[in-house]
């Protein structure tokens, strides 16, 4: 297997895009990463989408992508494990490289969420869960978040503020990030005030929904290194499942695939938690964010709460968590986070930042999710 | 990248299964797969679905998948390329195995289509054309491969007769497969008295809504040499896209992607035309399968419906197509597709495919398209 860089980035603004179609949303960031990558084909296209069918009424998206890049006959694949649709996407490319059947890979994700009504967008948001399961019994995510979110403050004493913390450190950091749907600061007080959505959770506790896309050139490292660019590799990748129904599990507050693809994603680059230097996590609440850096090892399990109360997880605190201003401040299309993600990622890593800059970053990881955690991709970057 | 086989085969009866969920459909020939190769574990899984989301509102189908056969935490993805990914499914396990990343894959295809109207069908399925260029006019599959099918008789002269002969040899073909959802013969007469659906192209020139799933075992030939069956391998792949609309290409008969992953799988393989035994093809409708046994070069450009006529592609012709049936007469629950295709291909190598056994056969191929060939997947299997 060969060793992957990640030698091109792109994402244009996110929000609600009323005045595009998804091929155009898609094509923007992939030209854009193209250009940054710097090369003049591409092998194939791997495209991360959840559901396209339910939100625009296209599947075969792929080839439809292809064509509208203007790269057909080239091999193109739609991916989709729900939310983390975009981390899958990533981790297939990266396959195709790693094995050599191609040299360059586009990998991208998109949805256009914003084509539908508010409740087709919740019933197609809902399909991530077990829709026999729960989906039939009126169950949708605020609710089956809202249950762990519920369970964490029963079992570990984790308060309301702290939920509300998560926001207002991601819409801070969002606020320097100038392509995110909601680039201002919020308060504790907004969002305890916010619309109820599922008790505890309000409605600034919530990811938006959103239209966007994102996209990355991967390619082997040795490829990479004849580029003017700094080399950012991929070096670990865990990919895990759960029961996507939360009542399988044997305790709601512990996101088990998130452990799992962690583990993976550690062993596969030779790291512990206490080298990485700083993740983007899939908040798609408040709570989840809490849970995931308590199954990824950066918090001792059930302390996920104090530990953004502390400042722990803020943009100078020990381990920077969504510099991006994650799913939160920065729109949550739900195919494209995964690689969005990747996008920060390597922002950092190449110190092209800005005003979030996490400062002397040469570690980064990447977590998404699908549903309640279903299933889970973590991928680590690393610069050369 | 290791040599990759087929060890194990499943599939159940194909129809209208009004009393199984998706996930029953599933697990049953995925069972008979992994008792079929005797193993005790499976690293990954990966499951090719059109559109879950439109059929029966449940997305994050792989995790769901792996959870109800009990093989969480693995990996799990879902991939899609229309109705071909099935095909895409096969090539993404190939790969998994091939540069080592897992060693058992368990690929599955799964389509459930009756759980809507006859409306709600039609548009699904139309989600594999371009909406915006195709669909926004009111055209669907029918009329799409309808106005193939005319061009193919003005420019080469088929007759109305001979695409009744292509469903006339599948539905024969299929009368001696069990599984198939329309195991009965027809005859010419009976096609051309059908209703008409889109000019020229009558009901029996179409492929049915159909329930079903198909599942194989991948794994690397050396440990396949350890089990008791006949050893079948991948030896080629191909994968290619086109416009997804047909406005966009230079001459409609032409199946540009079928040719190209064709050539690839060819070359892939060190294989010619004339070095395949039999091939199992996408014979969504009648013409599809005359316009592809063209553009895979087993039978001249325009000669694809004499060549019915002539025998040459029947259970004893020169190169027998559709052994199984077809799609038109086992049925096409559209993301299984090219996973059953596989299924017939393994079972004919083996020797194990009853009345319908191609004598001999030691190579054959599975080609499987997505729409009107905006995407295509091309395998080569052979019996070591």
């Amino acid at each position: 297997m060969r060793d992957v860089a990640v030698i091109g980035v792109g994402m244009t603004p996110w929000g609600e895009l009323w005045e595009k179609s998804l091929r155009t949303i898609f094509v923007e960031p992939a030209l854009l990463a193209i250009q940054d990558a710097g090369v003049d084909k591409v092998d194939s296209l791997i495209v991360g989408s959840m559901s396209s069918g339910l939100f625009i009424g296209q599947e075969h998206l792929a080839s439809l992508l292809a064509d509208y890049l203007g790269y057909g006959p080239i091999p193109a694949a739609r991916v989709e494990s729900a939310c983390a649709s975009g981390g899958l996407a990533l981790k297939m490319g990266y396959l195709e490289v790693a094995s050599g059947l191609s040299d360059v890979v586009l990998v991208g994700g998109v949805e256009k969420m914003t084509d539908v009504t508010g409740n087709e967008a919740t019933f197609a948001l809902g399909t991530a869960a077990d829709q026999e399961y729960e989906g039939f019994h009126g169950i949708t995510f605020p609710g089956l978040y809202a249950l762990i979110a519920r369970a964490h403050m029963e079992k570990y004493g984790t308060t309301r503020q702290q939920l509300a913390m998560v926001a207002v450190k991601n819409h801070l950091n969002g606020s320097k990030n100038p392509l995110a749907q909601y680039p201002f600061q919020i308060t504790v007080e907004a969002v305890l005030n916010s619309v109820l959505v599922a008790d505890p959770l309000r409605v600034l506790d919530c990811s938006p929904i959103t239209d966007g896309a994102a996209a990355v050139i991967l390619a082997p490292v040795e490829m990479a290194k004849k580029l003017k660019k700094p080399v950012v590799k991929i070096t670990g990748i865990g990919h895990a499942t759960d029961t996507i129904a939360l009542s399988g599990r044997k305790d709601i507050t512990w996101l088990e695939s998130v452990y799992l693809a962690g583990q993976q994603a550690f062993k596969m680059a030779g790291r512990k938690p206490q080298d990485i230097q700083f993740v983007e996590v899939h908040d798609c609440f408040t709570i989840a964010e809490i849970c995931v850096t308590e199954a990824l090892g950066f918090v001792e399990k059930g302390k996920g709460g104090q530990a953004v109360e502390r400042g722990l997880t803020s943009l100078t605190g020990k381990i920077p968590v969504n510099p991006s201003g994650g799913l939160k401040s920065k729109g949550h299309p739900v195919g494209a986070t995964g690689v969005a993600q990747a996008v920060e990622v390597v922002k950092q890593l190449r110190g092209e930042a800005g005003d979030r800059q996490v400062k002397g970053a040469r570690v980064g990881m990447a977590q998404n999710m699908g549903g309640s955690g279903g299933s889970c991709l973590v991928h680590i970057f690393e610069r050369e």
